[in-house]
């Protein structure tokens, strides 16, 4: 369940401050699921795209675009145009549309599940329980609709296509380009970032749950022999891991960090290609900023895994919001994808192993997104104080924050705006800057907290009056630590570096400390 | 006209080489309009959307992303669903769908201004000219449809909305929240980088024209008494344009340097903010890498121009295949967009300025997009050879290579593909990076020269055999030279980063050079 007390506050801040606005557009009133990333949202989630670009390549995986609007036989193929629904209810009077399983959550609370039930079951509940209309208090119809999640659309005049559902269907389409570009070498990889739509019944969940979202994913093809004999492995097989496996999670066991090895060599995880790809997400979440005390990998019930998936775990991200939530799905999708588009599409996808011997190769899958992880980063190190307590803010790690650096002159005359737009100018080709010369210096510290942004620069006397220009300094300020040190405007873009980077600390330019 | 032959060879490298496949999805025949970029054009475009993202950022614009499907009202308001639509006519026999401009443009050539003329204007000449169904020969019926380019779909259970047809509508409707994050003063900035979707009929031309684009636009808040008084044109009125007015072209005089001083002081262009919204198209576009050469800035005929546009210049960047295309517009909006969107929406979008009077400010618009300028580099630094005079090869700048370093060892066995995997490791953390080990050397360098891979790094037994680790040296050979030079391994990335600089040459490298 929601902390409701804290999501009200976290949403004000996040639209006050201009990362996250919406429901979108705003000025229409807003359509649930639909939000706007503002300034500071943006670059976070930029910052969030370029961790896990950075992961992917270290790793030997290669970016692809795809469409995000294909025909009707592609999503025949998947899947997702007989199976992607969500069970759906109408109320007789004010016709409002409700997802089933939200619906009795809301009104009895989670702990029947209802994920499992048949509609006929499912409406039995709805008797038993009295569950009405949240609008209205009406009764609701006596049946269960199967509401597609699918947008749909037209191309040309006649083709029936739709928005896709996941980017992961069309990150497979082109496999026979993927054979001839890697010169047919196995295994390979690939990822993709970019939009997908799902047009929930009724989205809440602030940014969590969008009807158009970023996903982001890495596909490993490979034969099933090169499972276990995974060279990657080899490298991160003493590394450990928070794995949660069914086994302990249904008993109420802890989690515990377990060796790669260790969990190959237990049947844990079943093979070495898995255990690396759990490795890879994990590597791609700290890697973003999520603090590791914060990251679980719970493997899916049996009853909750794909049909499809040989094997499904789940890297779980702790929220102050919501709890522990779901933020990535590894899945071992063995051939089912390429042997389903190889049925619809007449083509043949396949591949040639060392033994020549022609073959359909698996797909090991690590499937998120971009907006979740942003939401964690929004989530995980917004402090909320109250207004006797002093003023919230944003304690994002430096190399995360939005704007590295605000200059300000200390006031707008004799030149000091002048200065502080040539210190401006200079450091705005190293770091994200913002200039700012409104209110006192104090308020626009205050502001720059609440946005995360890591040092502020004031230009003051001093930092003009020097006979020697190159004596010149001003004062940098510490989000953090909220200490001051002088450093002179020559050696700023060398000292603020260090800084983000955490190779030193303010504490270390103070003088006498 | 395009250039027929050179599209052929071009389209085919592009698709071999792994840079744009489709089109998409091409294992089910493709949907005309729809492309993917495979693993070298989606590094190139990463490239472009990097280099916009620079620029902006140092002109102070910021970032957002809003939402790519919006509902009806939105499009009424903005004119998309009226008027957003383009003449079709189909075959009475096999009912293929021709857009009309294209199809008498191919049948007669361009030198009738099919644009301009009225439906019964257009169904006389086709009779005239005795214009039959391109497929099936058959004729043509004798009616002119309004095709309108917008994608429907359904949100909810039945909310019309639409994917939108610009970015630029969706970036104007969080106005609001601008001026609450800006503080209310203006001028201020922002951009969106997203996808944006046009229903074309039947789109030709590559990736310069498709049905799922990426557009790329910045967007200036300001108030009309603000355009002469605009503090980022002082210190850029110097600077020269290659501008070409309508009434130069139009009488065929050539296009002339202008700085931006001399252009607005004989009123060649209307205002400093506008003229300095033409300097920051010419900068995105050189900051990209399209050489100055390439450019040129072409004011719109009178004819030409949206109704709402006070003033309308085009940037063209001259193509190998399609010679002067239109690669971005820039728009003196007005206050149109924002005064519609008040009108449809019954929400005040205003601002109060300096004299506290309230009032609609103006929008100017630099709108383009990343597929584009990213054809135009491939285009642009695509060498073409004939099979006896050697391999096709990719020129680009070594800053923009796709690729930056390909890594191989001379051969598998003695410890050469553990060191070379060593090297791969420690590059790859500073640069996109390659490993191959396949094939001979001269055929993997051949490979890289076609991938616009700027260096090849060669480990040989050298470079393993030293008694001293830190003596051991590679072979770096660069790709515009063909020349090669030994580097010490512990020098390597310090030297590649500045080869890719252009700091330094491969020849300083070559000993006794």
């Amino acid at each position: 369940m929601a902390n409701m007390e804290f999501m009200k506050q976290f949403s004000a801040f996040l639209h006050q401050k201009g990362f996250v606005w919406g429901p979108s557009p705003e000025i229409y009133g807003g359509l649930a699921g639909f939000y706007t990333y503002g300034p500071l949202g943006k670059l976070l989630k930029n910052h969030v795209e370029s961790a896990i670009r950075e992961v992917f390549h270290k790793n030997e995986f290669w970016e692809v675009e795809c469409p995000t609007v294909m025909q009707r036989i592609v999503w025949e193929a998947s899947g997702h145009l007989g199976g992607f629904t969500d069970p759906l209810i109408k109320c007789t009077k004010c016709k409002g549309d409700f997802r089933v399983d939200v619906l009795i959550g809301d009104a009895i609370g989670n702990d029947i599940p209802v994920g499992k039930m048949s509609d006929v079951e499912l409406l039995k509940l709805i008797d038993e329980k009295d569950i009405k209309c949240p609008n209205c208090k009406s009764p609701l119809e006596r049946k269960i609709l199967k509401h597609n999640l699918m947008m749909k659309t037209t191309i040309g005049t006649d083709v029936e296509a739709y928005n896709r559902p996941e980017t992961a269907t069309t990150t497979y389409l082109p496999f026979p380009n993927y054979v001839n570009y890697f010169r047919e070498k196995l295994p390979f990889a690939v990822f993709q970032i970019g939009k997908a739509y799902r047009n929930e019944i009724s989205p809440r969940q602030h940014i969590l749950r969008m009807r158009e979202f970023t996903q982001a994913e890495g596909q490993i093809f490979l034969f099933p022999g090169q499972k276990n004999e995974f060279e990657k492995y080899e490298k991160t097989k003493n590394k450990k891991l928070p794995l949660w496996p069914h086994k302990s999670w249904s008993m109420n066991k802890p989690l515990e960090e377990i060796s790669l090895k260790d969990a190959v060599e237990s049947g844990m995880l079943k093979n070495k290609a898995y255990a690396w790809s759990l490795h890879l997400a994990y590597e791609l979440f700290t890697n973003m900023g999520i603090p590791k005390d914060r990251l679980r990998l719970r493997q899916h019930d049996p009853d909750e895994k794909a049909f499809y998936a040989d094997d499904a775990w789940d890297l779980e991200v702790k929220l102050n919001s919501f709890g522990w939530f779901e933020c990535c799905g590894i899945h071992d999708r063995t051939d089912y994808d390429l042997k389903q588009h190889e049925k619809f599409s007449g083509e043949k996808l396949q591949a040639r192993d060392a033994n020549n011997v022609v073959m359909t190769p698996h797909i090991l899958e690590i499937a998120f997104g971009t907006d979740r992880p942003t939401y964690a980063l929004l989530d995980i190190f917004y402090e909320y104080k109250e207004k006797e307590d002093g003023k919230s803010k944003f304690n994002i790690p430096y190399k995360l924050s939005p704007v590295k650096v605000a200059i300000f002159p200390l006031m707008k005359k004799d030149g000091l705006a002048e200065k502080a737009e040539e210190v401006h100018e200079m450091l705005a080709k190293h770091f994200q800057c913002k200039y700012d010369e409104a209110g006192s210096i104090g308020r626009r510290y205050l502001r720059e907290d609440e946005a995360g942004t890591a040092f502020c620069v004031t230009i003051d006397y001093d930092s003009l009056n020097k006979e020697d220009s190159t004596l010149a300094d001003v004062t940098i300020r510490d989000r953090d630590s909220a200490k001051q040190a002088r450093v002179r405007i020559t050696e700023l873009v060398d000292t603020i570096g260090k800084l983000i980077k955490e190779e030193i600390k303010i504490k270390d330019l103070v003088k006498g400390e």
